[in-house]
């Protein structure tokens, strides 16, 4: 098993990584009496719930769950509100446990149930698709959708312990274990050089999820943003690196509806745009963004735009970035293949003549 | 105008008290250039938004507004939904700042909408009424109700100035002056007996809104609680004791549904329920509990249990209360008049008994 340790400012929360976690009552921060609800959707539960619940019922826990519909469409003010009720009708208090079972909708979903519950409760994250592993369960960001735009409702709640099974990750479609390498790859891309050459040797492996090098891969991502978030834990500085790709990527998920494109499809195009735009600006060459293309591709992942969608339709989803200070549009590009960095003030004809360059022309 | 400031681990802010601070430029932490969304209800907007929307306007904000239905059973998920969609439409930043401009129930929505909006934007709180001008404006708790309990669903969130104009008083009706009265008592009755005497002294003026005493008596309310919450921001210890009736009160407001009885109604009721359970444990006089109820009359405030509610009515909305451990009842009860604590494990059947001594027998 491996631990990642994440540095707050007033306390540190471990992420352990490993094999059959799901079963190991040592990786529980819970006791006998404890009360928890456990928060899954209809996917994830025949699969996982009874294992963690019997865990926890023979660490002496009083367990109850709550099932969500599955997908990014249900991660609305209304699921949430399901989870407030579950909670309410069998009395939970405010020394209860929620425990997130499922990918990163649950998670954030629940994350920010905990946050608002009684002003905030405890919260253990069991992340089970890759991109939770590697991003959404680190960093205590918790958010639903809104119609008008993703994640744009939500707390900053830190959990009080992260455990990843990697086993979980055979059952995961192979869609989605690509869909989490895109976030990997953002990784070595915005900040670890080295960490992308490995990629770049270990991509097939992870593509068939080998699991020892699973195992480093996810920790090595973890390591990273939880360096990242301890220096920035409520994103006014840093943080913000983490989101390459991410203000193209929400465009397209916004414009397609959410749950049509995978987030990490719509962030490795993202990726290509920030690269192009990158490349125009005479920060990285040509053979950087094709090393990334690659990359990419050998995970399987789409490194163009979606056909239904034109250059144009990008900029009014964008303007609601959070990132937008003062109607100013503000993207994180490449300084070099493994240095990311925030511009201030983006030229709109030039963002437009990045995203077309990611555009399939008949 | 007099100043109240509210230290906090990491910042302070200013309550600023006085007449005509609507229109008074100085006291609004915004320049210009800043954009800004006031929250108000249709009540408070016809009285008071444009002269809020010129003073800022004259700064040079750009002031654009959202208006929810006036009442406690609008403060609800629904109502925060409202205000995302207006900050949405109209593509509000992070650097926005929401302006609650009305009583509690905006105060509270607003505030957990600030809280929320892209995790976390700047808040100014502009109290009208008494209650919220004394309570619920200081010391950052935000919430909304869920049908099955009140302020189930919030966040700990701080303004960065509250604004107390204290001719708003003039124009609210007078049942929610004194229900405001309900929560100034309080103060006096858990941890200052020197301001409940003053209250005995004085509390014909208050009724009659004599502005000198009104703006004395808001601003030692408002200091009684900054004290509290800069000891105890989130409610792990001394801060409980502001509970003082709340949990029977919140009993009472779930019982006969939000928004039958006022909030300061049912404290006034649960305070002496609160009063009546500390004379059976032998801590206060009959005498004490005399002087509490003669001073909530004189403020025309209910004493007694609603006649549609029996005492036991009140015990399953009780253990829903916040402050419930492990299944235990926790209540706040005076050691001595100007002196209150929080038990541990309340016996049930003498708190039915409390409930009982202030239930109208026919």
């Amino acid at each position: 098993m491996l631990t990642v340790n994440v540095e707050l400012k007033e306390r540190r929360y471990p992420i352990y990584i490993g094999e059959n976690l799901l079963k190991d009552p040592s990786v529980y921060p819970l006791k006998s009496g404890d009360k928890v609800m456990i928060v899954s959707n209809e996917t994830i539960a025949p699969l996982y719930l009874d294992t963690v619940t019997k865990t926890l019922e023979n660490i002496g826990c009083k367990v109850s769950n709550v099932l969500l519909p599955d997908g990014e469409k249900y991660k609305t003010l209304q699921s949430l509100d399901l989870i407030f009720t579950a909670l309410l009708k069998e009395n939970h208090g405010r020394d209860t446990t929620l425990i997130a079972l499922g990918g990163g909708v649950i998670g954030d979903v629940a994350g920010y149930a905990a946050a608002s519950y009684q002003r905030g409760i405890k919260f253990i994250q069991i992340p089970t698709t890759l991109l939770a592993q590697v991003d959404s369960s680190v960093g205590g960001k918790t958010a639903v959708n809104h119609p008008l735009g993703k994640n744009m409702i939500g707390a900053f709640y830190q959990p009080i312990t992260v455990i990843v099974d990697t086993l979980t990750l055979n059952s995961l479609p192979k869609r989605e274990v690509n869909a989490g390498l895109a976030e990997v790859i953002k990784y070595g891309a915005i900040l670890d050089l080295a960490f992308f050459h490995w990629l770049e040797q270990h991509i097939d492996n992870l593509v068939a999820l080998q699991q020892a090098d699973l195992q480093y891969c996810i920790s090595r991502c973890c390591q990273i943003k939880a360096d990242v978030v301890a220096r920035d834990e409520t994103e006014k500085g840093d943080r913000a690196l983490l989101n390459l790709g991410h203000t193209f990527g929400h465009a397209i998920e916004t414009h397609l509806g959410y749950g049509n494109w995978l987030h990490g499809e719509a962030v490795a195009v993202g990726m290509m745009m920030a690269a192009a735009l990158s490349e125009q600006l005479g920060n990285i060459s040509k053979a950087d963004v094709g090393r990334l293309e690659k990359l990419l591709a050998r995970a399987n992942l789409p490194t163009i735009s979606p056909d239904t969608m034109q250059p144009e339709d990008y900029l009014p989803h964008m303007m609601r970035d959070k990132k937008v200070l003062a109607g100013k549009l503000r993207l994180v590009l490449l300084k070099t293949l493994g240095q990311a960095y925030v511009t201030t003030d983006m030229d709109k004809s030039l963002v437009l003549s990045a995203i077309s360059a990611c555009t399939q022309t008949d």
